[in-house]
């Protein structure tokens, strides 16, 4: 006997392969299922690893199931969850789906211990509650993955036995797509964290290096803020200039270690109170340079440490070490660049007192296209006049 | 008509999901083709992303099949390929598969494009060369994923049009087993980068703070190598005491942190070429609590924190900055702390030469359960004895 759904349901499992989201694949599925088969309604009961629980996704069919409060997560002492893990138990139906019809008869012919005889009780009772006529448990080795569970059909009629043997088939793709998205999902999960944990490390040792520096105190956190800002603005106005996300990960920690060379300039001339001479000037502009020694040994970094070596380029060619002109600076450098001068514009020092934003923006405007990229100064004086500097 | 080979190779299909390695999983599978089908070999052309070009694995049957030097990757406009890639030139066999035999007697019988007909005397070609009677492309979305190429049966007959149907299925499968794999695969790369980006910088960043120090050189460096070993050898003897990778991990972001707080103390008590005063001494003991300051913020980071801060604690409880005592020290602060102390006691100051390590491991063990955790001492005073340190 052909099923009519059973190549529509098949050829959708395969393509499920590649949704690495399970929340959205486990309500594909459901939803699937309940068009396809014309099913009341149908739900999959999910095992969560980290709790040792299972999570219940319902699809609701024409005539709606509510599910009952409190039955969206179950522990794994429930009977349906019980009944299917435990083995001995499994083999009473052959390794088969239960059927809720099959499974009174069996309770009410057969002579059952005790023990048993309560389990099977409490699994009708579960299915009772979510209105289901058939229970399909899949696994993948011997773990339970989960169990799909089905309603009445809307036309009435019953369960073929072929129909039956489809779903275990069909319970099993789905499960293993499922495992698949989860497998995926936990490591997504990991690589998320580790990035966090990377930049949230540069972060608080940036901030500790900037703090050896007593009048830039928050210079580095500042600096990363607008350099961000100006990238994203510069992504908008012209596509190909920064079209890459590397590109904004790079500037990130490129502007968080913009300074880190300064942990190699003596704390004497990094906290000098009045005007450096000419030998600590210079002492101060190797600070780029040994930035760079620190983390030329990252080969990972390549790209940031060109924002860390150039960020004094100036435009006219003036800037160092390197004095590089006008495009010749990588947009990495520029960026900060801009980003660095007006904080550094902004700040007081026991010297000079700091100028007001709307001083430094004019002081930028005129340096553009000497010591600033017109381009980026360009962004920068945008988002100023929009408030959001 | 029936398959014979047809459940076992559908089953097959479906477990492949979970095999996320896409070398692995493409040799099972031109293996599993090779047996089941019973044919003298198969061969799977895929598609390399970052290239834009084809590499062929090749599963040899019974009479095997010499791949051709130089064949082992395709070009994107290798006949083969640009056959099933340009969607014109598949609609020629109605995106079936291309037999041998038929594309040869096409080629006879029709008028067709000079070009055209270039193109499929190019992939005769191919085929001739692999000695390849039926060609299966696959695609996902309109992107030409792989091509299964197969040889001759074993037992010389025809592939029947319900086998070549069956192929286009499966070829699907396998196709999307791969894709999901191999996005598996760049997931699980893009994490180790990321892992050693992290640990890389840190010990750039760390190795920075260590150099201010300019009596301790190398010495964050040393302490970490020799944490690490001493970690092994106590997963080795006693499997419950350390025995999660994770905590490798933290050991190895403490013990490079475990002096980042120095970066607070002045250089000028840091350098002092003299014994320090009990006000400088003080200062110096506060480089716990300033690393645990500067990291703390890091959620990430919790237990390698308390590498951090315990690092001088000692097992009578006469350490700081808690005094904690014995087993109240956290195993991961322990194991610092003796890789620590013998790194200086072997290091040369200004007003000290520095012990040898006969020395140094000698007053290590008669400080064993005073300063030190007897049991990381006995792990470390066995790594001696073997040479290891």
């Amino acid at each position: 006997m052909a099923i009519d759904y059973k190549k529509e349901l098949e050829s959708a499992a395969k393509s499920m392969i590649l949704v690495h989201e399970p929340d959205t694949l486990i309500k594909m599925i459901v939803r699937m299922l309940v068009q396809k088969v014309k099913t009341k309604h149908a739900a999959i009961l999910l095992h969560q690893q980290d709790m040792n629980s299972y999570i219940l996704t319902v699809s609701r069919g024409a005539l709606g199931l509510k599910v009952p409060k409190g039955f969206a997560r179950m522990d794994s002492d429930n009977a349906l969850i019980r009944f299917f893990r435990e083995h001995n138990d499994r083999k009473l139906f052959n390794n088969a789906p239960v059927v809720y019809q099959e499974a009174k008869k069996f309770l009410a012919k057969r002579r059952i211990e005790a023990k048993t005889k309560r389990l099977i009780k409490g699994l009708l009772y579960q299915m009772e509650i979510f209105d289901a006529l058939i229970c399909i448990p899949s696994y993948f080795r011997d773990d339970l993955l989960g169990i799909l569970l089905l309603g009445r059909k809307n036309n009435g009629k019953k369960f073929g036995r072929d129909e039956l043997d489809f779903f275990v088939a069909l319970t099993s793709d789905v499960a293993m797509a499922i495992r698949n998205a989860q497998l995926f999902r936990e490591l997504e999960l990991e690589l998320e964290r580790n990035k966090r944990l990377f930049i949230h490390t540069t972060i608080a040792l940036a901030a500790a290096i900037d703090a050896k520096d007593h009048y830039t105190h928050g210079h580095t956190a500042r600096v990363t803020g607008l350099s961000l800002e100006i990238a994203h603005r510069l992504m908008q106005k012209k596509k190909d200039l920064v079209d890459d996300k590397k590109f904004l990960e790079y500037l990130h920690i490129a502007a968080l270690l913009h300074d880190i060379g300064k942990i190699g300039i003596p704390e004497a001339i990094l906290n000098k109170n009045s005007s450096l001479d000419e030998q600590e000037l210079k002492r101060i502009r190797e600070h780029p340079s040994i930035g760079v020694a620190i983390l030329e040994p990252i080969k990972e970094l390549e790209e940031a440490i060109l924002g860390v070596k150039y960020h004094h380029e100036k435009y006219d060619g003036s800037g160092y070490p390197e004095g590089l002109k006008g495009k010749q600076i990588p947009l990495i450098a520029a960026i900060i660049s801009v980003a660095d001068t007006f904080d550094a514009m902004t700040t007081t020092r026991p010297y000079r007192q700091g100028l007001s934003k709307e001083k430094a923006i004019e002081e930028i405007k005129r340096t553009s296209g000497q010591q600033l990229d017109p381009e980026v100064v360009s962004a920068f004086v945008e988002l100023y006049q929009e408030g959001k500097i």
